[in-house]
């Protein structure tokens, strides 16, 4: 290329944030490398969907290298990336280290459980497909287990499910759950009734999606309520066992928990050697890069900047893709400036990112979703809609979005739900064995998770 | 019903016998239940579509209670046999004894590895989605760990995939892992070239697909060599290792190794306390009741049985759900006389079971197949057509079907894989290591397993 050297650029993870950089810069005058740990992109959106047995994980997840084809500048790399080596401009992985020009690091974010990591094999979170397929596996296997048991003659069995935290995700999974049990295993069982099925969604704060106006939370609240789903907020979760959830002083049966309450940004944030905030996000510049590394950026989730009126930017997808194709604006402009004239760093100035929010939607159920762009505020069927048309155009892939629309179409008329496969163990925390082994066994048990999980 | 006990039919297995046997049941006057170890039936006959990636678990599996839903006399119990008490009529299961009047055993089988265990975890076999998953994952990573290793300018990792055994499993697996590398991730690598890819099917007997006309193996074997995948016959394997296979005395390197050699009934077999050929199957009477024992039947890949001509029925998912629907209708009329005239144990003459073949068809890969009806034997696009119409037609459930049918179509004109996701572990057995942790260690752990595989 002009007798000089390619300018090299790294990308440290495929999300939203990745993946649109990558795509922005597929005609700059730079040779891309994108770094996943997985294989795959996941439309992190429709994950919910995946862990309530609607769609199939490879519905909603394409590989990167297929999203990427045709881009002749862009190499993807499948590896763990364990930290960075600023001064030499290197990133690391297990077998390799990885030189660039640029770097930009998207690592984004994983579940946190506020310093009780030994609660997440007892309530897993939702961040990739082998959390939706494990989450999945719990649900289903819950309605066998009690099938089973009651169908042995034994009672004891709790069909509860419970759901800590009530942002986006956790109204989701609470009011799809709702739909399941009410409509979807209908006529499936004999011993148990699906319809008794008992959903708790608990929040900490004082009302279910905190960040969407007042009005929304409360017409989302009627929404989950009319679906079925018990409502507890200003409540905390204190303790966590195998089979049951402690919420102040109160001890759940549970046979279900899942985790939607807290979230942490990746490790590699705190190996840039930078300030993090609590949630171990990174303060980047205005533009988004590190201070004295113009050539780092950070976006999306892993990123921790302010909008104008002071407010953190929310850890969504728009944001992700629109600071995607912010930097992949400003590596384009200065590679191309130095293969002019080469110099050293940006010689440009550079304008500060500006989040356009184009709004807000969360779903609850079927036809069931509230939506805010600016000050419109809807919710309801026609929310829901929104919801719905957005998600499918954004979905990547046409095929995929061609599949899912399918799955949709035949499960709102049928109420069917198409991937409800339990693969891998056929064991439930605090459950499995409840009848084969003795209910002593299970008591003991849980009283020691019991006693590590308290402070 | 009538103020007599409805009679109890236990039903092991959900599989093409047990589930034909069930829906056949559902107007009988009987009580049926039906148990499984997995909550879904598996239409195993694509299973290797989901090994290659080419369609997701959800489209060729779905949830055994959905399938017999709305029938009121039919319970599904998800649970593992563990035994049967012919003497007290019980089936036996963890937590719980299951009496039956009516016994239908359909457990099928799983891979034989002919006293090597050891070798499963190297060469997966293919029977379950789990296995179709594992396979799957290991196919991809291939690809990946060797790009990686490219990327990084060394040299040394195999693009080879060995697959052993030539019958219909292995020429299916052969044949599309020859079109996904010469084909689907074409321009989706830039530092190895798929193409390159090495695809061995090694059969111990003179030819591939041995239980069809030897003019049928000629052209698929033909068909497989002109898709690039090299058939070596006559060939023995004699250790696996984590990372290569033996074949006689030559030590072949090999990025993954598939195994469809041979075929072992189900354990339960052996619990019946009657005779077992040397793949474990139980020997029937020409009614597939046991010897002594006509309230208990034994149907499908786990039944020993010879047609007319002395030759054993194959272990073909046509031959189980003949004889799911003829032991159906054994029962169905024994209880509808019971009824009436109480009587213990069958009272009227039962006709042998009688095999009705309408043919043969296996398929090697995109317009690659060869079939066999009667006396007539085609290969090649019409062969492959007809295959295809059939699986499509019995693939279990309309969603399924139309799904299925879309995600062929779309794959046959771009030639794309619409299921490539690697979940779970990024190992690989022999190969993961090798570069952050050298050869040695590979080499040594190679050289262990190695040993105790040898006899």
């Amino acid at each position: 290329m002009n007798g000089k050297t390619t300018p090299r650029v790294a990308i440290v993870g495929a999300g939203f944030g990745g993946l649109t950089a990558a795509r922005a810069l597929a005609r700059a005058p730079a040779h891309i490398t994108v770094i996943d740990r997985k294989n795959h992109h996941t439309f992190q959106p429709l994950l919910y969907q995946v862990a309530t047995a609607g769609l199939s994980p490879g519905e909603i997840a394409a590989p990167i290298r297929s999203i990427l084809r045709g881009r002749d500048n862009v190499e993807v790399l499948l590896g763990e990336v364990t930290g960075f080596d600023l001064a030499r401009r290197l990133v690391e992985t297990p077998g390799q280290k990885i030189p660039y020009d640029y770097l930009v690091v998207a690592a984004g974010a994983s579940h946190a459980y506020f310093g009780h990591d030994d609660w997440e094999p007892l309530a897993p979170g939702l961040k990739t497909i082998e959390d939706a397929l494990e989450i999945r596996r719990r649900i289903l296997l819950a309605f066998e287990l009690a099938e089973r048991q009651a169908a042995a003659g034994e009672s004891g069995f709790p069909l509860n499910f419970v759901v800590v935290g009530a942002g986006p995700t956790g109204v989701e999974l609470a009011g799809t759950l709702a739909e399941i049990s009410r409509h979807a295993l209908l006529h499936e069982f004999r011993a148990i009734d699906p319809k008794s099925t008992q959903i708790l969604l608990i929040e900490g704060g004082p009302r279910v999606l905190p960040t969407y106006p007042e009005e929304l939370s409360s017409s989302a609240q009627e929404q989950l309520h009319r679906l079925g789903v018990e409502v507890r907020t200003s409540a905390m979760v204190t303790a966590v066992e195998p089979g049951a959830v402690h919420v102040g002083e109160t001890r759940l049966a549970a046979a279900v928990i899942l985790w939607a309450a807290g979230v942490a940004a990746s490790p590699l944030g705190k190996t840039l050697g930078v300030p993090v905030d609590r949630a171990g996000r990174v303060a980047v510049e205005p533009d988004l890069s590190l201070p004295d590394h113009p050539e780092v950026f950070v976006i999306g989730d892993l990123a921790a900047l302010k909008d104008e009126s002071g407010k953190m930017l929310p850890g969504v997808a728009p944001v992700a893709i629109q600071q995607g194709r912010y930097v992949a604006k400003i590596i384009q402009r200065e590679v191309e400036a130095a293969t002019k004239a080469p110099a050293k760093g940006p010689i440009m100035p550079r304008p500060g990112f500006h989040y356009w929010d184009k709004g807000s939607l969360a779903t609850i159920g079927r036809a069931a979703a509230v939506a805010k762009f600016g000050k419109i505020h809807i919710s309801g069927f026609i929310a829901w809609l929104a919801w719905l048309f957005v998600h499918i155009l954004f979905l990547i892939g046409f095929r995929n979005r061609l599949l899912v629309f399918i799955e949709w179409a035949w499960s709102y008329v049928t109420y069917e739900r198409g991937a409800r496969l339990i693969t891998g163990s056929t064991q439930l925390p605090g459950w499995t064995d409840l009848r084969s082994q003795g209910s002593d066994v299970r008591d003991s048990a849980a009283e020691e998770i019991h006693a590590v999980s308290r402070k």
